[in-house]
């Protein structure tokens, strides 16, 4: 811990006494802690669709930071009938935990002052298609995850490292999402 | 079902003589539907990492369709002390729903004859970041997800899209994950 000290304010690009305060405010109100995220898509042809993911309410309200939706694009590989304009839907969620792991790492590591110089992340999720299919034989969805971190820090342990490592998976949300059940209420609308 | 017969090959941009080759295929040798697919992310600074998606393994082989990898960033908000330079995790995982749902209704509707001239999808999901930020009183990932469908067909009934999107639903790899616990392996790497 030698390269921190207490009045640095930002560790591995994260503003800390931001992250301090947000805490803080959180346990003073717990509604502050609420977040409805979105996502939309819009079919263009065959397995081809454009997303958007946008506004989201925070505590009851609109957040209006982004100044446009951000863009996605969600196709299937030839071998599943598509012509690989976009990942698919299945590596989206490998994409997420990726993304989230890295942010919970950094993040808790710089409220432990552990500086982080490299963190990378590979996910393997194992998939049949079958059920998809209407064939029998397999669940619908990933059977199986494989996450590999890389990490390297100039001033903490490998054991530090690794308690870091199990720490961040109990408190992600996208591990936490796959690992456990979510409530999917699904409604259609004739138009 | 009048606009359809059986001699047309293509429905809603579906290769049907080729989706029906498939299931054919993997009933012979259901080793034919198993997938590795695969993400990868690299961490920048603070909240923010760009993603890799490319190659993945079928059939045990690897995957070369894909000319290069698609390239993803992942960010939070600032309310998240991120700089919404991309989407962040969890609403990654709401846009794969919304293609998961998106591809299995276009792909079974063509399997079944139904023309599908408009197909849109909602997602929105709610989360609490307490145990993100180490507090208690809230499981760390979505406690619950809405997913509203909007379809339009000219041949077919009300009755027949409801009931395909309850199909749908139960065949649905993204869905599947979600709601149903996905075993995670995750090591860490010190380098």
């Amino acid at each position: 811990m030698t390269t921190t000290t207490n009045t640095r304010s930002t560790d591995n690009g994260i503003d800390l006494s931001r992250l301090v305060e947000t805490i803080e405010a959180i346990g003073d109100d717990p509604s502050l802690a609420t977040f409805t995220f979105r996502a939309r898509s819009t079919w263009q042809d065959g397995t081809y669709n454009v997303g958007h993911i946008g506004t989201f309410t925070h505590a009851g309200a609109e957040d209006e930071s982004r100044a446009a939706s951000f863009v996605l694009h969600g196709d299937e590989p030839p071998v599943l009938l598509g012509a690989n304009k976009g990942p698919n839907a299945v590596e989206l969620l490998l994409q997420g935990l990726a993304f989230c792991y890295a942010v919970g790492y950094v993040a808790n590591a710089a409220a432990k002052g552990i500086e982080i110089t490299r963190m990378e992340y590979e996910i393997e999720g194992d998939f049949d298609v079958r059920a998809f299919l209407g064939l029998e034989g397999a669940r619908p969805g990933l059977s199986r995850v494989r996450a590999t971190g890389r990490v390297s820090s100039p001033n903490a342990t490998p054991e530090q490292l690794e308690e870091l490592c199990r720490y961040v998976q109990d408190t992600s949300p996208v591990r936490d999402s796959l690992a456990n059940p979510v409530e999917i209420e699904t409604t259609l609308e004739v138009v």
